[in-house]
C-alpha cells in the first residue's frame, strides 16, 4: 500500500526489548525469540515434506530491511533486481524450479520508490492438520498419520505500511495460527453428523475424551442452533486472525513488527475455497467469463458507519480532536453558525446542520477514494499489527478503530464443473487501484486463451501479465500504462489460482 | 407481527398525563394535544386538495383501541367486519369511492385473535411540499402556488406491536415530518447544480437567503464530497424517522403511544422511487417477472453483530443478567467447564471456548427465524416508538439495542421502460412469514394477465389475491393453505404501486 498511512510512520511510538510475552499456543514460534530461518524449519515429525515455501528470504546483505518469499528462489543478484526501483523487475517463481501447489500462478514487483519499509508479502503453503488427539496424554507428539490429519492449501497476500515487520510476520505465521485452530476440530469435521455443540473438557489436555464422548447434538435440550461444518471452519480463521494481532501486539517491543499489513489468504479445504480478507485487497473468481466477486474492501469510506459508531460511543477515543460527524469538507471558523451538510453514524444521506464549536474539530473520517483516511492518518481499516499508530503530534491511538477480523466467503468447488480457464485471482491494491474486475477478466481470456490448457506455465504467464498490466512501462517521465495514464507507482502481487487446471488437485 | 413482543407487553411502563412539551415542528401537530379529526383537517392554506386518505378513521364505537385507514372507507358494519376474527375478512378500498393516489391496490386482513392494540396500519398520500422561503418574515403564510414547491407521493406500511398507539401515531404523522424535512431543500432540489455544502443561516427565519446567497460548492475549497440531489431525499427520510421516533418518547405519557411499530415507507419524487425500511416488513419490485428486492429485514438475527458490539462497548446496558455472547442454545450450570460453541460480536463462524460463569446469562441475541429475540424480548430490531420496552421482571431497558432509521433505497423509475405488468409490491410480515418472493411474483403474473392493462381494478385485485394467499381459507380448525400449511395468523397488509400502469402519473 503506497501512502496508506499519512504522516504517521515518523511518529510511531516502539521500544526497544524483547518481550517477555510468549505465544499462547506452543507450537507457534515467538518472532523475536529466534532468528527466522530457525523458526522456519519445519519439524519433521508433525509437517509435511515440502512445506517450505513460502517463508520470506533474509541474506546477509538484506537483514531486516528487505526479503522476499523463499519460494521465488531470488539468488542475490535478482534479489538486487527486486529491490530496484528504477528497473522495477517483475518477479516469479523460476520455470526450472520446484513449481508453486496447486499450479498456482504468482507475480510481482515491489519497492516503487518508497519506503522499503512498506513491501507486499506472499506465502503459498501446503499445511499438515495433526490432531490433538494424536498425542499422547503426556504431550509429547507421536508419528503423524494420515489418519490423524488432513492438509489444506493455503495462499496469503500481505501488504505492509508503516514498516514491514508486520506483513512478514504474519507471513511467516498466519497459516500456523490457522492450524493451531484446526487441530481441535480433525475429528469433527471428519464426522458426517453436525458439529458438536459442546465437548466435555479442553482440546490438547491431559483426559481428553474419545469420540465417542463427544456431547452430540441429540443430547441437548431444544431449541437449538444447527451449526455447520462450514462455520467451524469460518470461526477457526477468524479466531486465527485474532491470535496472530495479539502475537503482535506482545512482540512488537521487538522491533520486528513495526506498522500493520492487510491480509488476504485463501484456504482450500474439504472441497471448498474459504476467501478471508481483512483490507483492501480484492479477490475475485472468473468463471466462464463470469466474474464472482469473493472480497470486498475495508476502507473509511465503506467502514464509516462502523467508525462513526465507535467514536459516537466512546467518545474518549476522539479526545478534543476529531469529532466523528463526517462533513463534504472541513468547517472553517468563519462559518459557525452557517448550515453545513454532514452525515453521523446512523445516516447513509446527508442533511443539513448548523455549525457548532465541535464541529470546526477535524472529522474521524474525511477524505474520498484513496485519500480517504481515518483520524487523517490511515486509509485501510482492518488488517493486522498497527498497534503503535497514533495520531500524527498526538497521543490518540488509531488501532481501537482498526479491525484485526476478516470477513471470510466461501466457494464451494464441487458445485460446478470449471474448466481449465477458471481462476481465483488475488491482488494487492496495487492491481485493483489501475484496474478493475472486467479488465481483469478480460486478461484472463486473453492470456490463457494463448496456451495449451495443460500447460502448466500459462497460470504464471497470467499472474506476470496482470501485474505488468497494472505496473505499465516507462515512457515520457513515469510508468504509463496503454492508455498514456500513470501505471500503479506501488507494490503489485497477484495470486493466480486454477480452478479446474491440470494442478488443482482437490485433496 | 404476531408475537413479534414475547412476555413484554404486561411490563410495559406507561403513566398518565399528557406530555407538556410540543413537537419541535410547529407544523406537526401534537399527537395528544387534539382530537384526531380536528388534526387531520389540512391547513388548506399550505395543503393541496385530495390529501386526506390515509388518516386512521375512529369512530364513537371503536374510540382508542381500533381504528383503520380513512381510505378504505369503512362503514360502522365494515369497522366491525374487519374487526371478525372468526370471518378475517379481506378489505379494500371501495370500487365505488375516490381511487387511491397512484391507481395503488391495497389489502389487508387484520385482528386475527391476538391483541387488538397490534394492528397494522397504513397510509397512502399526495403531499404538497411548501418550501420555506413562500413565508413571509413574520411568518405567516402567504397562497401558496405550485412554483412555491412540489408534490410527493407517499404510501407507508406500519406494523404495530405491544400496542396500537406507534403505528397509529406513524400513520398519521410520519409524512408530515418527511414534509418538514423537505421544505428546506425545495430550491436545492429544483436547481440542476450540486447542492450547495453549506448554507448562510438557520431556514424560515427572518433573513432567510435569496437562492444567489446559496453558497455554491464552487466557492468551497478543496478537497470536497460531491453530495447528490437524491442523498437529500435519504437524509430528509433518515431525520424524519429520527424526530418521528423523538416525538413518539416525548408524548408517550398520554397513553396514545403504546408499544412501537415497523415502518416501510416509499415516497415518489422527481422521477424516483425511495423505498425507507425500518423494520421486518418487505419491498419488491416485479418488473418483466425478474424479482428487484427493494429492501432487507432488521431482526435480532441480521443485525446480531450491531447488536453484540452494543452490548460489548456498553455491558452496562446488559445488566447482570445478559451476556453479548452468542450460543447455538442455552448454557446451563453442570456444563461449567466444558466447551460449547459461540461467536461474539466479531465472528459470523463458530468457535469452542471454556464455559464460565458470565456464560450462564442470557444470551442477549436469542433463537431462529421468527423465535430470534433481542433479551428475549422483542423479534425486531429497527421500528419507532418502543421506549417504555423493559425486559420481562426487569428494570433493563431495550430500546437502546433498537435503531428507528431505516434503511433507504432509491430506485430510478427513468431508467427503464415499465410496462402495466412491473409493480413494487409492499408487504408486512404477515405476508412474507407464508410466502416468498418468487410466489409473489408468480401471482402478479397470473393475477394481471387475467386483467386488461388498463383495467384500473388490477391492482386492488392483486393486493387481495396476495392477502388472500397469505390467509388461506378456514379448513381442518384453521386458516389453512392450498398446500394444506397453516396460513398466516398475523396482520396482512399489501400495497400494490404500479410502475408503468395506467394511472402512475410520473409528476
Amino acid at each position: 500500500m503506497l501512502n496508506r498511512v499519512r504522516s504517521a510512520v515518523a511518529h510511531l511510538v516502539s521500544s526497544g526489548g524483547t518481550s517477555s510475552q510468549r505465544s499462547k499456543s506452543p507450537d507457534l514460534p515467538n518472532a523475536t525469540s529466534a532468528p527466522p530461518a530457525a523458526q522456519e524449519t519445519p519439524k519433521s515429525s508433525r509437517e509435511k515434506p515440502g512445506n517450505q515455501v513460502g517463508a520470506p528470504q533474509k541474506t546477509a546483505e538484506t537483514t531486516v530491511s528487505f526479503s522476499r518469499p523463499t519460494f521465488l528462489q531470488l539468488s542475490p543478484g535478482g534479489l538486487r533486481r527486486a529491490d530496484d526501483h528504477a528497473g522495477r523487475a517483475v518477479q516469479s517463481p523460476p520455470d526450472t524450479g520446484r513449481r508453486l501447489p496447486w499450479s498456482t500462478g504468482y507475480a510481482e514487483v515491489i519497492n516503487a520508490g518508497k519506503s522499503r519499509h512498506n513491501e507486499d508479502q506472499a506465502c503459498c503453503e501446503v499445511v499438515y492438520v495433526e490432531s490433538r488427539r494424536s498425542r499422547s496424554v503426556t504431550g509429547v507428539s507421536r508419528e503423524p498419520s494420515h489418519n490423524q490429519g488432513f492438509c489444506f492449501y493455503y495462499w496469503g497476500l500481505f501488504d505492509g505500511h508503516a514498516g514491514g515487520g508486520a506483513a512478514e510476520m504474519a507471513s511467516r505465521l498466519l497459516h500456523r495460527h490457522i492450524r493451531e485452530q484446526l487441530k481441535d476440530l480433525v475429528e469433527i469435521l471428519r464426522d458426517p453428523l453436525p458439529p458438536p455443540l459442546c465437548l466435555p473438557s479442553t482440546p490438547g489436555t491431559p483426559g481428553v475424551p474419545s469420540p465417542s464422548q463427544l456431547v452430540s447434538p441429540q443430547s441437548c435440550w431444544s431449541p437449538q442452533k444447527e451449526v455447520t461444518h462450514d462455520s467451524l471452519i469460518v470461526g477457526a480463521i477468524e479466531n486465527a486472525f485474532h491470535l496472530m494481532d495479539e502475537q503482535m501486539a506482545r512482540e512488537r517491543r521487538g522491533h520486528q513488527v513495526e506498522g500493520g499489513c492487510c491480509a488476504l489468504v485463501v484456504l482450500y479445504l474439504l472441497g471448498k475455497m474459504y476467501v478471508a480478507n481483512a483490507g483492501d485487497s480484492r479477490a475475485i473468481i472468473v468463471r466462464n467469463g463470469e466474474i464472482i466477486p469473493m472480497s470486498r474492501e475495508f476502507t473509511p469510506e465503506t467502514e464509516r458507519q462502523r467508525l462513526q459508531l465507535l467514536g459516537f460511543l466512546k467518545p474518549e477515543l476522539l479526545g478534543s480532536e476529531f469529532t466523528h460527524l463526517e462533513f463534504p469538507r472541513r468547517v472553517q471558523p468563519k462559518e459557525l453558525g452557517q448550515r453545513m451538510l454532514y452525515r453521523d453514524q446512523n445516516m447513509t444521506g446527508w442533511a443539513y446542520k448548523k455549525i457548532e464549536v465541535e464541529d470546526l474539530r477535524f472529522p474521524l473520517v474525511c477524505g474520498e477514494g484513496k485519500k480517504a483516511r481515518v483520524m487523517a492518518t490511515i486509509g485501510v481499516t482492518r488488517g493486522l499489527g498497527d498497534h503503535n499508530l497514533k495520531v500524527c503530534s498526538s497521543t490518540l491511538s488509531i488501532k481501537p478503530f482498526l479491525s484485526c477480523f476478516p470477513e471470510v466467503r466461501v466457494y464451494d468447488l464441487t458445485q460446478y464443473e470449471h474448466c481449465p480457464d477458471d481462476v481465483l485471482v488475488l491482488g494487492t491494491d496495487g492491481l485493483w487501484d489501475v484496474t478493475n474486475d472486467s479488465e481483469v477478466a478480460a486478461t484472463v481470456d486473453r492470456v490463457l486463451s494463448s496456451y495449451e490448457p495443460n500447460d502448466p506455465s500459462r497460470y504464471t504467464a497470467l499472474a506476470q501479465a496482470l501485474v505488468l498490466g497494472a505496473r505499465g512501462i516507462p515512457r515520457d517521465r513515469g510508468w504509463r500504462l496503454p492508455n498514456n495514464k500513470l501505471g500503479s507507482g506501488d507494490d503489485i502481487s497477484v495470486f493466480v489460482i486454477p480452478l479446474g487446471g491440470p494442478g488443482s488437485s482437490y485433496s
